[in-house]
């Protein structure tokens, strides 16, 4: 997840935030597409991963939770024994699709890039804040490709042998499945925002 | 689910919906207290539920899946193991948070609703459509109280014995705490809608 966006250009940004090593590996050459100057301008992003939590419930925020292993690519079922094998209390293993907020414009490029959004598959898509200064709102886009399986419960396991190799493989399949969607996204919202002022 | 409102007044689509068993144990109150004459009007809603769902994944729409179970209230082990038992491939047991779409005649009304419900926990809410005709928007309200886990995957049973008893538990709090924030959700929106204004 990379957070941004002050006065800076979109070059002092995304330099800034590989130096500090706080861009999602591969996020950058997308920023640049999804930036269109005047239009809109991407905020902050995650370009998807699979992670293990330690929490009550795998929906709930920083504070209430932790991340105890993080992948941006595939994760080995051996890894996630490894973890699932150290004195947790309730371990979620997760899958999140890529999400990227915009700040945008115009009403009528924030509505394009609703559009090009769900056609891409992002159908959690949405306008988070409508007291735009400047423009017109900050628009999130998000993949519903998410899963978040238990995996360890008050301190016992729920899946364990070929259950657990097949739980890893189903939230490594779904990351995939949010990159192949923001694979589309790119084909689609950049055109979307030159077209809509 | 429901899906409403043309010309009618709230009074005959609530009646209508009524008698053709399409409303929400429950919905009735909640959508006459969301509802604000000349400001918002709700137009669909679920107030959450926890199902089986037969398909490759759990975020597929109506097309791709089949609900096998469904219940608004806590469902039984003994219920799902029942499901499982069947020779589905596929099956996961899915539990989702309230959700509700409004049609928001003004930006300051939508910014309202939305401050609203991120108040009461509905972190997933946005404007989903900013080509409002009448109105600024159509505002999805959405909890992110929903949980999504595989019991059978190409036709091998992943949870079973006190793991299924476990997962079934979970889905059932996961409703118990969407229905806690629909509450706080009545207690916050209706009066930031009247004052929008």
């Amino acid at each position: 997840m990379s957070s941004t966006r002050t006065s800076k250009s979109l070059d002092e940004v995304l330099l800034e935030e590989r130096l500090i090593g706080y861009l999602d590996p591969g996020a950058e050459g997308v920023l640049r597409a999804l930036n269109v100057e005047g239009v809109a301008e991407t905020t902050s992003s995650c370009m998807g991963r699979v992670t293990v939590i330690e929490g009550e419930w795998p929906w709930e925020r920083r504070e209430e939770t932790r991340i105890v292993l993080k992948s941006h690519t595939r994760l080995s079922p051996e890894r996630v024994a490894m973890v699932m094998a150290r004195p947790f209390d309730n371990l979620w293993l997760k899958a999140s699709g890529p999400i990227i907020h915009f700040r945008v414009y115009s009403m009528e490029c924030g509505e394009a890039l609703l559009r090009a959004a769900r056609a891409a598959g992002f159908k959690h898509s949405g306008a988070i804040t409508l007291a735009g200064d400047p423009g017109c709102c900050v628009v999130e886009v998000s993949s519903p490709t998410e899963v978040a399986i238990p995996l360890k419960i008050r301190g016992r396991i729920l899946v364990t042998g070929w259950a657990l190799v097949e739980a890893v493989e189903l939230a490594n399949r779904a990351l995939a499945e949010g990159r192949s969607r923001l694979a589309k996204l790119l084909s689609l919202a950049p055109e979307a925002l030159r077209d809509c002022s």
